[in-house]
């Protein structure tokens, strides 16, 4: 039997900050915003070059197990928030089993159907304590997280997307959809998104965290669903371009079918741009490979967003558009530290 | 912010057993059976008076959620077990927060209302796990539980009562009554209890926990459908029989309405004899409220299961039936000191 995490000092320094030479500031404050799986990566490597890290999570899903929960509860979307938490477990077995268990998702057409655990249990949570941050708070010592995990707002949202030619018949038609699971997977080229609300309270904690910061990440993940929509929350926004810290973009692997397809990876940087004319960049960094053919255009954009581009090689070795969260940690460290 | 315990090592000396003068043996192993409310009552008090405490507890519950989730997954009703995990928790900030999560029920006509979010955490532990008592093992490690909890069988259980005169029409008709919550509340005299299957494996754990303890403690609870069923696993009712420990048996303090009403005190054991032959019993703790009026016969129905009748003020003085856990402790450090 594994016992709870704690009771041997010492033993609960994080494996995961091996890989980080001796010496370097583990202190540095950073924050990562996104949601789902891009932000699963980022925070799985920042976790290896900081113990000073907070993630920042969209909170506009509305399909599978998070939808359900929001629409019968009123809550805020659990999924995104319980896989970023999910990301920072700690590395014993405590941390790990109990990083399965808030994972593991009932299968089955029945009442539990599809629904993970930790999405049950932090609904628990915020429903006990009425109170969003501490619930949230409560799962990361569960899971001896190593960093905290935020709500980008103290509301559930809509995202609404600006589409042309989402009916292919009438490809210079736009048309609005609305709904992340459908902006995720509509056909037609994005033109802009909003937020339903338009003007949501941004979760104070988060502001905070943000204006602390001596880092700030954007992405990589869903670019209209998981990245932009921080920058659509009024109060966050302004945190984002107020704060002292630097400020870094991380770029997709590849394009994402249904919501990024054919998009360039400045193309990416644009849409940034056009959705927070204000927001100035310090590092853009993309993936050597991915970035391959348009390397000049990337910088100019990177350049237009005030900063400078960053080449490396960030994939899996298996060929799938994945973030190596080692290769991706030995990035963040080498910019960190080269600041 | 609250740490996790064992953080801060010596903090975790568990208030309750501050009722404890110091010097006496908290090492005796103590076993407690039963379910629900009654052994939620023993163990309140047995965990002021040992640090070696194992529950072990009727898996035979067909109703609300966890006849839900024992339909759905094929598993052990997990509520008993939860229950009797919370009433182990720690005392401090963490283990009582993470009892409130586990004991909280979701309300409303959803896919989650009824459930307990810890009936909902330990069937996804065994889902993962593949194990019921490595599950109950981490759920006691969430709580800081003071003991450790084990189901009575490995399989989920069905009772079957024996019932004279359910019809209110016929009163001397015998018929059979299926399932806990209708032998729970069902009209007419019970006559005598089975398990559907008949011959379920104990659970081993419990089974060695008995054999190896140096006290076990039957009920107090719902005498036919949480007492009684221990009994009729044949494993565990020969490791009764056989186990070297001493035996304990707490009455209620009121007949159960729609189970034993019209029962006297001495009319329990008499049942019980009746059910377990071979079993003697070393103390019967009966409220002295309660057995007012029916001592001789106590007397007398202790004496045939070869034990004595220790009298002692049990209930809360709110004048509820109910267990005060201090009086209840005080009485089991007694008649353990006395041994």
């Amino acid at each position: 039997m594994a016992d709870r995490p704690g009771t041997a000092p010492g033993s609960t320094v994080p494996e995961t900050l091996a890989a980080v030479p001796a010496g370097r500031p583990l202190s540095r404050k950073v924050v990562a915003l996104g949601g789902g799986h891009g932000l699963f990566a980022s925070l799985s490597a920042l976790r290896r070059v900081t113990r000073q890290l907070t993630a920042v999570v969209t909170v506009a899903d509305d399909g599978g197990s998070s939808g359900r929960l929001r629409r019968q509860y009123g809550v805020l979307p659990p999924g995104d928030l319980r896989m970023a938490l999910a990301a920072l477990c700690g590395d014993d077995a405590w941390g790990t089993t109990w990083s399965r268990v808030v994972q593991h998702r009932f299968t089955g057409e029945t009442e539990l159907g599809g629904h993970a655990v930790g999405n049950v249990l932090i609904v628990a949570l915020w429903e006990l304590l009425g109170d969003t941050v501490q619930g949230l708070d409560w799962v990361g010592r569960l899971l001896g997280a190593h960093g905290r995990v935020l709500p980008m707002a103290s509301v559930p949202l809509d995202l609404a997307a600006e589409v042309e030619g989402a009916d292919p018949g009438r490809p210079d038609e736009i048309s609005t959809v609305r709904g992340q699971v459908a902006c995720a997977t509509m056909r037609g080229r994005v033109r802009s998104m909003s937020l339903i609300p338009a003007d949501p309270p941004a979760c104070p904690e988060a502001v905070a965290a943000v204006g602390a910061a001596d880092w700030v990440v954007l992405g990589p993940g869903s670019w209209f669903t998981s990245v932009l929509p921080h920058l659509l929350v009024p109060g966050l926004a302004e945190a984002l371009v107020t704060t002292k810290a630097r400020r870094l973009v991380a770029l997709n692997l590849a394009p994402q079918p249904g919501e990024t397809e054919g998009f360039s990876p400045h193309a990416h940087l644009e849409v940034l741009a056009d959705h927070a004319p204000e927001l100035t960049v310090d590092v853009v960094l993309a993936d050597r490979a991915a970035a391959s053919g348009t390397v000049a255009e990337l910088e100019k954009a990177a350049a237009v967003l005030g900063g400078r581009l960053v080449l490396a090689d960030l994939a899996m070795g298996d060929g799938s558009p994945r973030h190596d969260p080692r290769l991706l940690a030995g990035a963040f460290a080498q910019i960190f530290e080269g600041e």
